[in-house]
């Protein structure tokens, strides 16, 4: 099984990591590919940056499809230009919230996500919402550090994670947590550990693990997402200013 | 009072009628200045679509600012970039969807809005969630004629709207019509006559005038979006393949 | 353009005050009209005030729509009476906490109301329920000071404001606050201010101001409340201990 | 246990019915008293009639309970004054229409209510929401005779019922029946038996005898509504048509 | 009247007074019988306790129908087994539960529930979710003290149900108050009488006299579950350790 | 890695058949073991039903961790013993239909169950709103064949699904299928090409594919449900027919 991991920024510098944290959730046989952007943001921390990475998403997600990925996994904790991109392909597009939103609210009561700024709790409120998932979200909860800098003091990272995740559980009444920027990725562990310490057993998981597995999964049942709410869209003229290497017309679509 | 009108598409044939319609609307010593898109589709009728546009309504958006504007319209039903745009200035940025499901819920009982294709209902199903109008939402109902045909023989596409229109209200219960595609303006008042023959005394509201009313009161008010839900985002590097035209990075912004 | 206000209780003196706050807020071209009760409370502070309002408010609507008014606002943060005097009117019936309420949720995430005593909360809360908005509403916070107190000492009115406010935009996540009592007119300004000063940016809305943007833009519109939501009543027997100038009967209506 | 119904109308004629259908459905030990009212409407059916009749309401209620009532019953579903009323007493005041959805919600998976007019759904709508009830009701059904005619052709009224019941458990799955106006009193057995011989064995409840034992219930378990949600209000300056007769102030009030 | 109350656990010590709160709760003409379970648990605090009293309850249920029982009510507030029992009777069965939460609903703004463990609470969320009442539902808060210990220390059990009623009605605004466990029966008149002298006018409800009434009221009205939502299950095979005793196999069933 | 199933009924004639089923979907190196219940009903299609196989449901999962076992499916669409289960347990123990329903929702827009009898219909309902989905169900419609004829015509019952999904698809808006019952395992491929064929590209879910998929990501991760949602019990006397093969109590439990 073959694996394409967009890695939605321009900023490669944790790219080589992202290999490494897709291919050690994946199954012995599955192979991950992961592709940075060639025109976005460095990082996504705004409505801004999602609209300015969605395009090139879409070239990189219909490009995993023309070279026989099996699935894409969007490695960003906004899921930005999922749906989008689950027109254009048939191959399963996966976002890491909806993954790890909906497999929280399997393990318990209720779950919250820890996010980047303040400003992102109204991102991902409305993200829960739009999957449905609005009465099973304790809170979401912001560490303010920066995405870049996330791993820049990786200690000061997880401190501020378990700090943020105790405040959850105990003040929110969080059964599981999300932490809520694949960035943060790896770091669920010792989360979870830590929360353990203090009494609270509560599941911390990793959404890039999580995501590889609903996409594992979805192959192995030769699902895909429904073609009903995602038909691939119209052919029309598009003006683009890079037309060679823009792919986001419909290619085996159905008009 | 100068408004900027943004034809989030790069079809210009209906530009002319897009600066009249909303100049019509508009109060007496309203300007209206429409603009068109560089780069995005030709129309705007799915996820890919809403995805190329948004770019350059940024783009635009901070270029009517920048040029004095006192507020933007999206002249576009799935109110595309708003959220981004909003970021990204501090005069009213109006989208059509936005102040017309308000207006809708604010007149009746309940709202029905009529969309392009059947696949576009669970985006306007998504967007009124968005919107937290799930509730007043009575049903979206599609004519199933394309965007870019819809002025090419506008008594069809008139008799489409009111057949949809008298089934929203007589099985779905709508008490309030919107119709879900700016492309429809100026048609409202004779689906709204034509229900009222029928015996529907039912408001069709016109988007684009519900818009242009917003934006205007938004000015008269002093008000506009708050900057607690939509902060400047960070400065931070962006790699787009047009660098001289592009600039949605925030300008006045507080990081 | 011509908007009646009416002052929906016995007390008239702040009447004079309540027009130079609409005359304030309206266009240049519209003439404000303030009517108060014959009959009612001295203020609105309890389902008992409502109650006791609303049979005069009818009178007065009706007056209104006969005198040739273009539209009415009820100037009260319940909107007592509103549903009712729609029903027996065809001009735009505009309650200031529907107007405020659903503008609120246009331009922010959440919205918090400042209200007059704690057992107002309900009130407040069932309101929003009403008009579909329970997911946009963050909180209601009360002030304590009587309705016919706020003016007494306006620095004290103001401050409690700003305290609440700010408690509301902290602890509640408010992204927008309503003042809720239109006796609290024209200090909304102050409000926005200092917690400007405080590091929140948040829109604080003026109810009347909002009210009457609302009644003029229906009436620029064309527009009015859907006649299937609110016909006009049967014709019926009325016994009333004042029968002279009591016009709750339909006129125009509809059987 | 005195129980006093207040017939929330200005008709008279079928006072005696009411009496009798009240004393029937009460214990033994239950003494009932109708009161009708001075002022207000023939029947209700519209906003406008529940504004005009609910002042009167409140005097009636008010005299009820100085005169020694245990509770009182106002005997319409739309509940008129209900909650105003609360805040003027201390002994329970019950309305059919909340007892009934209540009922109805704990005996089945949904209800449906079976009401006068087309335009009295959003009315019923509204008022199971306001109740907390909204995801317990199928649905609300019109029958589309007047109130003052119901009892004029009662084989008809039945017919119409029993129709317009089969309708709501056939094509709206409703699990139980609530006949949504009290004047339909009585007929809920015969359309009951007919449901069970169409195969639909569905509860149909009887509003005015459920809001009987609801009183007694409360009388019973020395429990009334909660004054933190209907205190006393204010005592303040009213003026009204017609002071002798009229007592909405609160007498043993808290301020 | 004859109401057997299933006291659904193996615990015999308190059925004498459970036997007296009922009787005591009941009118004059009520006669009362105590059951217990043969099989099951000490007490109930967990979905295993609910599970495994289930069956045991059945066979009760079904015994008091065929031994003339009106009605039944089974005294858990975590209503186990009230479904399936509803399946195989036509008397009504009644659940403290179901009973007290919406009668809570009945009489203020929103109610909160006293519990016995931090990990029941989500049982509780879900119950009242079930019941359709989740809007209405302030807060759940446990006392952490275990069911077989309640009555040990009565004193201290009161202190701490007073304690937990006070910040729910403080911090949660509950408006009223419902002890969410039958064996805190009977002391829910100390902890109102203690909110009341805190200047808190609350109902504070007695689950148990709830649940006898909405029996007594049932039996009154001749109504009962709606067999809509709880046919007769179809006869099967059934596989039971002790099948002499047994007997959740439909007797009046319909296939 | 060893995955239990339990069979949650006393019919083992299609053990074989679900043992197969599950091996099918399963990965290579994954073991099934189904295991049948010693007592309780033939099939599952009532509370009744789901009441009388809980508790050996609850035996079979502590002997399934005893034994070993990394996860535990119970293969019953009702997830009966489910959240019990997970109590008394560290290891996965996973549901059917809170696996399909999630899956359901991630894949699409809204999604549809088809279940066995009309009477079932709110047990799936009430169990679609436990597991937070409300928003997400279509509708559920039943093909009204027992269980335990479900596969002596398996060409009917597939017609009957497929007539069922075309109406969910076609009339509820339904953009995924879930078939109700595990019963109707590995008729899903039929269906959903059916509909395909139909012009309709649905998913429709294999339920117990789905099921093992999220099992074996589970043990993938290294993570189970949430502890602070399903503590283990508290220890205490029990009292069962069967003592000896009866295991529900905690073992690795925290008191």
């Amino acid at each position: 099984m073959h694996i394409w991991v967009i890695n939605p920024v321009i900023t490669t510098s944790w790219a080589e990591n992202t290999q490494r944290t897709y291919a050690d959730a994946a199954r012995a046989g599955t192979q991950v590919t992961v592709v940075s952007l060639d025109w976005g943001t460095a990082s996504i921390e705004s409505h801004r940056d999602e609209a300015l990475v969605a395009p090139d998403i879409l070239t990189k997600a219909v490009q995993a499809e023309q070279a026989g990925a099996d699935a894409v996994v969007i490695d960003c904790m906004g899921d930005p230009g999922l749906y989008a991109a689950r027109e254009l392909t048939q191959i399963p597009v996966v976002g890491p919230a909806q993954a790890s939103m909906h497999l929280a609210a399997t393990l318990g009561h209720r779950f919250s996500i820890l996010t980047i700024f303040d400003h992102d709790v109204p991102l991902m409120e409305d993200l829960a919402t739009r999957y449905g998932l609005q009465t099973k979200l304790a809170s979401v909860r912001a560490i303010n550090i920066p995405v870049l800098e996330l791993r820049e003091d990786a200690e000061s990272t997880v401190k501020a994670l378990i700090n943020a995740a105790e405040q959850a559980v105990r003040d929110d009444s969080a059964h599981v947590v999300v932490p809520g920027c694949t960035g943060m990725a790896g770091m669920a562990a010792q989360v979870q550990e830590a929360l353990g310490e203090l009494g609270y057993p509560v599941p911390v998981l990793d959404p890039p693990s999580v995501a590889i597995k609903l996409a594992e999964s979805l192959v192995d049942l030769g699902q895909s997402h429904s073609k009903r709410t995602f038909p691939y869209p119209p052919v029309k003229d598009i003006r683009w200013p890079s037309e060679g290497a823009f792919a986001p017309q419909s290619r085996g679509g159905g008009e």
